[in-house]
């Protein structure tokens, strides 16, 4: 088999957050990021997709041993951010917006040292079932 | 037809909540709430499903409007709840702690007002898709 | 085991309809009735649970056959229905309006006498994932 | 507040299974229960949901915690079920055929009496997201 | 950060149609698109999958404003076709027929001059949940 | 138009299966692959999504019909390896092991002959909805 092949691992986790940079004024922050700047933060149930993909080993007919990626998920992501406030509690966000374009790029950066490097990447995150992101790594 | 029907219509808002009695210590709220009682607050997507029962209107094969019944859903829940926190910003909840228990309750007092009287109401509310409560007001 | 137990199986159709009364005025439809009384018609994936409760056969374990419940639904609901105009193609609605409310009371009318007399029927009908009826038949 | 509420939360397992009974022949099986009683088994991911109904503590909002409910459900249905043949693996299931129906009512004996007996308890058990059964215990 | 991201939103409409070329038979339109030909309609609830592709403007973290983007999708997309029949209400199939792929690429055409020219735009469009297609425009 | 386009169909199937290697020991085995080895077989709802990706023909708005596409997917998939077990019922599977990733790749290699060859043909499979592989094939 010459082709790649992915494998998927879908983690979640709740939190709150606030779109907002603190140096600008509400007025500012409201033009740009609605009701999201509300000072008092609001929150979602964020469901990340891990994407891994490369050459699975033929013997075993796997590309990476999903109770490892699971594993790291589960530390790495849904142990670090769930029933977090993204701006206060996680020092992540402490210099960039916890958008959800952010946070998936942050969350690639968390895993990508800890995924063999011969396999490539990609995040995909939904902030609500309507809204989502993607960052394939490439 | 004799028989009672049912109409729902689900609504949503997103929301900040944290899960503690002020009175309590945190080491007390902790081990009754674990990890919701964060005092930095997590959050949700909230589904509301809100169920109205009784006898069509025969000629026109409606129970209840479904246009009013949305723009009640709409005023009365997702307007004062969608990017808030429910502890800070909610009167609702100044009394009274917002476990997904009570957040029906409190859904169900709002909106029983506005329904006619001689329907049935019943609120049914997501925190997440694995955990949930409902309130039949009966 | 002395309680009664349910057993649920989902069908699906496809349908285009218009919500409006033909002795009305155009504008008395669309006050009632909103944009579904376009006079082109609109549709919709319709999602149909049906629910039958009883007790159990102790030996097979089973309540009602989950083939012969399937062959009904199929035969009698979703062959009936799918890739149908309500309105034009299904005299069970030339005389009520295709409201979801009635179409989940239409269904009932047609499965009632299919179903073994000493079983219970009720009938839920998805016009989306957000609008929903349910008509317990009780 | 005067009227019951009620919480849930979801569940999951995989778990192979054979609908047969095993002192009948193999063409009374087939034609009872079709292609679930191919004898090297087939198998499914099964989504529990629980619901417990009662009054809530007014002082913390909590009908049962949801911690504790979590932690009975895992160790009692998911730890015991999960990635298992239902027929050869489980006990449960020696003397009685595992159709969705059983399963259901197997998993109310099971969680009954570690629920308190002041709090209503029922179990809806999906098989498939089309085929499933509920078992209110009253 | 120099590999690009996505940003994703979910949109809906409830319409109808109907496949056939105007100047076929009934019969060869029966032959190629099958219970779809139905001249007297049958319908969808359809979702539309919008897909931005490029890089974040740093200091915001944000792509594009997904205030800008669900609005752009609720007046072009949702308004346009919402409670419509595809075929008779609306001129940009006046020409073509309002195949799931051909819906896709007429969606992308309505929105590409509304994005700004450095994003790369992608539409994905849901039939059912199980029927759908995806033009990603390059 | 000179994009390409995509058109994606859903099939699904129940199957049990075992992931281990018959040559290792059941220690290797549960060490590699969890409690997938259990030797009495776990099983899943596969969901398969099918993509088929080149340029529509113009007057029909079609990129293959998708009444053949269902039909291929049914006889070829969903009719072979349905309330199987994968391991004992299916020669697909004797020399190689039922991941995930190894079952995407087979049905990719059973579809792909009987796709038009200027057609490109994906795959994409859930095992559960957490859990899932895609093979491109290319």
């Amino acid at each position: 088999m010459t082709h790649p092949v992915s494998l998927y691992r879908m983690g979640h986790f709740n939190a709150a957050h606030q779109l907002a940079i603190p140096s600008w004024s509400m007025e500012k922050n409201l033009e740009t990021f609605g009701k999201c700047a509300n000072p008092n933060f609001h929150g979602h149930n964020y469901e990340v997709e891990v994407r891994v993909t490369g050459h699975l080993d033929p013997e075993t007919g796997i590309l990476i041993n999903l109770k490892d990626l699971k594993e790291i998920l589960e530390r790495e992501v849904e142990d670090r951010f769930d029933h977090k406030n993204l701006n206060l509690d996680c020092p992540e966000f402490s210099a960039i917006v916890p958008t959800v374009e952010n946070i998936c790029i942050v969350i690639y950066e968390i895993m990508r040292p800890l995924i063999p490097a011969h396999l490539d990447l990609g995040i995909k995150l939904y902030e609500t079932p309507r809204n989502f992101a993607e960052y394939p790594g490439r």
